[in-house]
């Protein structure tokens, strides 16, 4: 059917995924078609355990560098990082209009203008119901419900029929409109005919359906209301709609609100610059003036739900922070997804809260939270509003993949037209239908500080070594014409044992060392780099058996 | 009513946690009755996070250093690690006999006997239901349900009354006799009258009570019934019932059964040994002969179920075990709960297993695993059965015990008798009831390869830095008469920048450093500490400026 009503019924449609599809973040995605192309989401991904000292990673710009003429724009469907993330990086690569909502274009804009010389980037509010026309492609904007305001799924137009891609969402059928998904939208695009349906996987593995968001509000309010002293909710800044939640609820009780932490701070100014949040005149309360104020009438709202430990909350907690201290009778609030990885460090926070005998409230006691992203009923609703013809899992590890690909089957569409596509695969629609044809380049890229790919594989073994056990640096010079030491052996350590526990230790190594230099005839041949490997191999072999531990060994040989 | 009995009632009971009452993990317990004492369990702990390269922690010895001489020995609930891992330390402060069930004692014998010298240790089998004489004490073993075999709780008659500790329990009624929590037992104490009881809070935050083990037979009996090729199920060695469920299915499927990994190899042949394991004559298989076996009639029961990267399963799946390999058909069982900080490890095995096309269940898409922890009903249960007059949560981080205290409260224990204790509180039960009466010292050991001790907090700071950022060291050697350079800079980087991108930077770096040597003049005092200390302080300027990384900085500066 689509391809009889294409202008140009030979070309292909190409679907690209760059990242995302066998992962959690790394969002982005290639939509082409006849030379034309654009994009979906530039998202980063949090390192991973093993990326010892890595800020975020981003997905390998390589296939955009070698596309760059043909690439028409890149489009946003929320203002998330794993989605936005790595727009800065993009954005250095090819120099393209971007497209997004108001609220994402508004976390966008202070994004950019933090990274010098991106100010200026063309950022492009659309709006969900109006039709963009970019090339070949006629982009549609569906709001959808997820845990930031303002995100969307988007109804791709293209001569070989139609793509709906769902962005992050969920069903919420709850609250205000504007936090609702548009289910008429996918409704009116499966009357006419999908082509293919690429739908979040993230939450596959969950049964039923999500929570709605005003049970959360429920819950939120019998908390603030049986509560006797100040309610302090942790929660993700971006998580708009909760925030406005809970200043309802503070209006309701009468009471004052402050917001504490930097991200919190700052997307609440963005957020209520731009209408998406809506704070009576005189609710909000400087952080300074609050402990003036009756603790039964203060709502504070603020970062750190993930047990970070520099957050505004961890520092309540800790005692340190400037003006807020947790007391016995605060009731602390964590309303938001502990994410696996951070179990530890929130446990760490609310066993400290404890302590100071204050009460905690969080998702495994009540029903503080619920996930953006839909579970299997809701996955199964979308994929019946919209009838494709071929479904595509993105957004999520492979297991996910798999199990959405099975939902899918399960829900009626055949097995021949689930495409489990992972990064790199060249998904192509033609007359032929669709089929996985070839790959392009992918991959991660590592950012550390200022440093983008400069450390790979080789120097995170190192710092996975180092960490583990440390480093012992010995330095010895010898007389160039004599042979002789005439000075060293010096042994100096980091991370490896605690000095007092060094003495004996290492005054054994440096006899090792002499025992190795004394071995070694003065004339023999590369005689600084034999002392060099041996004097690692020896005290390697001493460190593993008086102490089981084997540090990074540095041998600075000199002739002089 | 206790103290009546007691022909010493002027005498205080005492019971002082030295671990595990604010933490999960480094169980370790000493009760004191008229200068006597005998310890409940030496648990160890798997190290935090930031405790790099820490092999294991284990409990402070100080306080049973300090009243060596007043033990009388060491009794064990069962063979967790958490529970006797720090038995071969303890045993290394005090010669005391220990006494457990069979099959702990099996587990234990093997550990000390590979810690040299501890082959000796006394080591005392006792048996549910056998009272036992320890100096005031008599200790009477009560059998629990747990998720390792022939667990214990203790009842410890004391001449102020009877102290119940519940081990690590829930309250199994199904499947065999012997995998039963012997309730009968505990009420009868809870007639004649219980002063305390001590019960674990480790799912306090679960509701409802835990699934019963015969329902993880059936769902493991369906799987194995369904599955067409092998079927692999990767468990903790130590849930010697949940192996004995698999052989029983293995039968009645008709299967042979492989066991993979040291840890399940070595549990079975002391599980065999000791009878609490039974495999038909016939049916175990050598893993060298598996290939020659049709693969659905083959159960492969492997450790690896935390996603350890050198474990059996994990090898498997990277295709590098030597006998077997994942192959399509297959049904790879996680029957093991997902411990938290262990999620991305068994998400890469699930992942990497499912792109090889094999099949994978596990704890999120069938019920095939089970706590061996109560939950709240069955934690309030306990509290009917034994009727104590005292509470005290025990084996918990701190919000456990919180919320442990709290449903004793519901359940019917008057506040002012529940108490909320925490390593090292002195509980002291005397002729006015039950306080908190003083502390002794407590604390976390590292263990490090063979070192215990002495790895603290500097050290593992190092290694934080190390792990983040990595090292430079700079060598420069002077003239001693001349103060001009005879050698160096030379600038030796680890775990810092990958080598292709350090040829400028690291020039550059040689430029800094000699532009501070030029700005020292040749006699200023005590001239190489003040270069030292100032090309630590330009070179992290620099590369904080250059590429936001704080390497550490090991300057070795010598006049020669």
């Amino acid at each position: 059917m689509e391809h009889n009503e294409s202008p140009e019924g030979d070309k292909a449609l190409k679907i690209i995924p760059l990242g995302g599809l066998g992962e959690i973040g790394l969002n982005m995605m290639v939509i082409e078609y006849g030379g034309d192309a654009i994009i979906i989401d530039a998202g980063l991904m949090f390192p991973e355990d093993y990326m010892l000292g890595i800020d975020i990673v981003i997905p390998s710009m390589d296939y955009i560098k070698q596309n760059a003429s043909r690439i028409l724009a890149v489009i946003l469907t929320h203002a998330h990082e794993d989605h936005i993330g790595a727009l800065p990086y993009l954005l250095k690569e090819v120099d393209i209009p971007v497209y997004g909502t108001s609220f994402t274009l508004g976390v966008v804009r202070r994004k950019l203008e933090e990274q010098a010389g991106l100010g200026s980037s063309s950022l492009n509010v659309f709006h969900a119901g109006e039709l963009l026309r970019i090339g070949p492609f006629e982009v549609d904007p569906i709001r959808v419900s997820h845990s930031t305001v303002d995100g969307v799924g988007l109804a791709v137009r293209t001569p070989r029929g139609v793509i709906v891609h769902t962005g992050d969402f969920k069903i919420n059928l709850s609250g205000k409109e504007s936090t609702m998904t548009d289910v008429n939208s996918f409704a009116r695009y499966g009357e006419k005919g999908v082509l293919a349906l690429l739908s979040d996987s993230t939450n596959v593995e969950k049964h039923g359906y999500t929570i709605s968001d005003s049970e959360v509000a429920d819950s939120l309010r019998r908390i603030a209301f049986d509560a006797e002293g100040r309610i302090v909710v942790a929660l993700f800044a971006s998580n708009v709609a909760r925030i406005q939640q809970i200043v309802d609820i503070a209006e309701m009780k009468g009471c004052k609100v402050v917001f504490c932490g930097r991200s919190v701070e700052l997307t609440v100014k963005i957020a209520r610059e731009l209408g998406y949040l809506q704070i009576p005149a005189g609710m909000e309360l400087d952080i300074r003036r609050s402990n003036d104020f009756p603790a039964n009438r203060l709502i504070l709202i603020t970062t750190g739900s993930q047990g970070e430990p520099m957050s505004a909350l961890a520092r309540m907690a800790a005692g340190n922070h400037k003006h807020i201290k947790i007391r016995k009778d605060d009731t602390i609030v964590f309303s938001s997804k502990i994410i696996p990885g951070n179990e530890k460090a929130i446990a760490g926070i609310i066993n400290t809260i404890y302590r100071l005998g204050a009460n905690v409230v969080y998702e495994k006691t009540a029903p503080v939270h619920v996930s953006g992203h839909a579970h299997q009923e809701e996955l199964k609703t979308m994929m019946h509003l919209t009838r494709p013809r071929y479904f595509i899992p993105i957004h999520g590890e492979y297991r996910h993949l798999v199990h959405h690909s099975r939902l899918a089957q399960s829900a009626g569409i055949p097995e021949e037209n689930v495409v489990l596509a992972e990064n790199g695969d060249i998904i192509t629609f033609d007359d032929d239908g669709a089929r996985l044809d070839g790959k392009v380049p992918t991959g991660r890229v590592l950012v550390d500080g200022k440093g983008v790919g400069d450390v790979g594989r080789s120097v995170l073994k190192e710092r996975q070594m180092l960490a583990e056990d440390g480093l012992v640096v010995v330095t010895i010079v010898f007389d160039e014409e004599t042979g002789v030491i005439v000075y060293g052996p010096e042994i100096v350590s980091r991370g490896f044992v605690f000095w007092t526990a060094t003495g004996h230790l290492l005054d054994d190594a440096q006899c090792v060392i002499l025992e190795v230099v004394e071995e070694i005839g003065m004339d023999a041949p590369n005689r600084t780099d034999l002392i060099r490997s041996k004097i690692q191999k020896a005290l390697r072999q001493y460190f593993n058996f008086t102490i089981k531990r084997r540090p990074i060994i540095v041998p600075v040989i000199m002739e002089l």
